[in-house]
């Protein structure tokens, strides 16, 4: 069978690897049918993910159908239409005993520790299918994993109703919060540096947009906000620069997600911080939301309509990356179909 | 009556003032007996505490005994011991109406924003005036304002029985997070510069004390808690380092108490906050916590035995100032009696 493997940062192989067998009882095979790709997937492209190693096959938003299971598996059945939880944990150092395996000490995502999804099979362990209504095209299942980030840095950044939720970066992730902050009753804010993504902002229920390159965001969002700043600002743009204003103009009392990688420092002066009593939360991967968002998503209460904007066939996966890097084609998820 | 003034930084005074009158029928007069000097006052005094105008009678870690009540006053009565609740806030903005008035938008601490508590007698809201055990002496209800400051900040680390806390800064501060740390059930490590410091440290209870001079903090932090590194540091060290070093060296899902002012950046990667899905609280003064540690301290769960190092009578208010900035002298709380 075949899978998209980045050989070393720069290099996108369709390589021939051999198709994988049960191993265990509790062991499903996927026959994967749509993967998107992701920043993270981009940046270990780049060779700017420090987590990854190479040679490695790419992809952890993916969907399929179970075409195999094991003896002992219950929770799904030959034919049906599941999302993968990409993420492997030990279950006994500090985080998994806290309740936040997601950040366990030998945590290992599919994808970026080991072997993902952008394969046209996969074994994984039954507790990580997920089954979704037969009704969800594959190109909408395949968002799962984008709005269960969205669902874990609102959870992180405890947004509420009627608080006002500032989310900086309006791209795939950005969108996906802002739907997940609305649905938890913030009044949503968006900023981007792209007016086209300002504009769909707007569509999906932002009350106000604020673009960067335009006015001065600290100065705007404290103007939206009688003088306080938002209670809740959630950095899905990730620049050194973003989590500097994000601690500068969040209100007392509020909270700071962070989802960036950067090994590079921002500056941050510990006034904001104690002065406000702030809290900035790092928001990674997720815990227990897949059953959530596929809940929300079968109600229509997230809709994923207008997501994916770019399908790609798996041999054409140089294509979908090259489209996904040229800053001038619009785009929103662009995703690999199998 | 006489106060003690910083008549504008670099200036301290014991200056004459009319003294205080109620004006309201649930305000309280409380002959103050004593006031402790605190971090805080030095930087009002260098100039370097960028909430304080001048000039400002300082001191808001003060107790004495009440002399007159207002007509409506139910919780105190003439002859009560009192320590007072130094916060004056709006009950109206997000803070505020989020419960966390200690960072209300209109705050106004006694001794920083208004005048505080090193006078003879001032006048108070009957709900800033907490009673206190009549056999405490003034020497150890003085100290209710700082073990505050430590109930505050292992609120908002959320220690936990079964935990390892690291505390930075063995000074005052520190020695009371760390006893407030125990009382909570986490294991205790204690960083400072000073050797005679952690010996303290080791007396109350530090299973273990580092000296970054000597070693590398956040190796040796990572080596005595089986490479993970401490569950929750607390920073009362409160350097642009010390900063870096905690977030540096937390664990996975682990937290970061800030207590520092300072204006000047320190250097954070996004990484680690991300990676390690990190919670970074700020903790500052404190919410409903008075009581608590009274309690604490009646009980004589708290001890505040050899807290106060060194007595001064008021009108010798510079010699205390003069002593606290002395790094010749070995001490810990320096107090002002009246």
């Amino acid at each position: 069978m075949k899978a998209i493997q980045i050989t070393e940062p720069r290099k996108l192989e369709i390589v021939e690897v051999e198709k994988p067998m049960l191993k265990d009882s509790d062991e499903v095979m996927i026959k994967v049918k749509a993967a998107g790709i992701c920043g993270s997937d981009v940046h270990i492209y780049h060779g700017t993910n420090p987590m990854a190693t190479y040679p490695r096959i790419i992809g952890h938003e993916f969907t399929g159908e179970v075409v195999e299971v094991g003896t002992s598996v219950q929770n799904v059945a030959i034919g049906d239409k599941v999302v993968v939880e990409p993420i492997l944990y030990c279950g006994e150092c500090y985080a998994c005993r806290s309740g936040r395996p997601n950040v366990c000490e030998k945590l290992e995502a599919m994808g970026v520790h080991v072997d993902g999804g952008m394969r046209e099979f996969i074994v994984v362990p039954s507790a990580k299918a997920h089954k979704v209504s037969p009704d969800l095209p594959y190109e909408m299942s395949v968002v799962v994993e984008p709005f269960t980030i969205a669902a874990q840095s609102t959870w992180r950044g405890d947004v509420k109703k009627g608080e006002t939720c500032l989310i900086m970066g309006a791209g795939p992730i950005g969108q996906a919060i802002l739907q997940y902050a609305l649905l938890k009753g913030a009044t949503c804010i968006v900023s981007d540096i792209d007016n086209e993504r300002l504009d769909d902002a707007k569509k999906l229920g932002a009350t106000h947009v604020i673009n960067p390159l335009e006015v001065d965001v600290v100065e705007k969002a404290r103007e939206l906000t009688g003088g306080s700043g938002p209670n809740v600002t959630i950095d899905s743009a990730c620049t050194l620069k973003t989590f500097e204003q994000a601690v500068e103009m969040t209100s007392p009392a509020g909270r700071v997600v962070v989802l960036g990688f950067s090994v590079e420092p921002s500056k941050i002066a510990q006034v904001h911080i104690t002065k406000k009593e702030l809290t900035i939360v790092g928001s990674r991967l997720q815990t227990n939301k897949f059953g959530e968002v596929i809940g929300y998503l079968n109600t229509g209460a997230l809709n994923p309509e207008g997501f994916v904007t770019h399908k790609f066939h798996f041999l054409d996966a140089q294509k979908a990356m090259d489209l996904v890097e040229d800053p001038s084609i619009k785009k929103n998820k662009v995703i690999i179909t199998f």
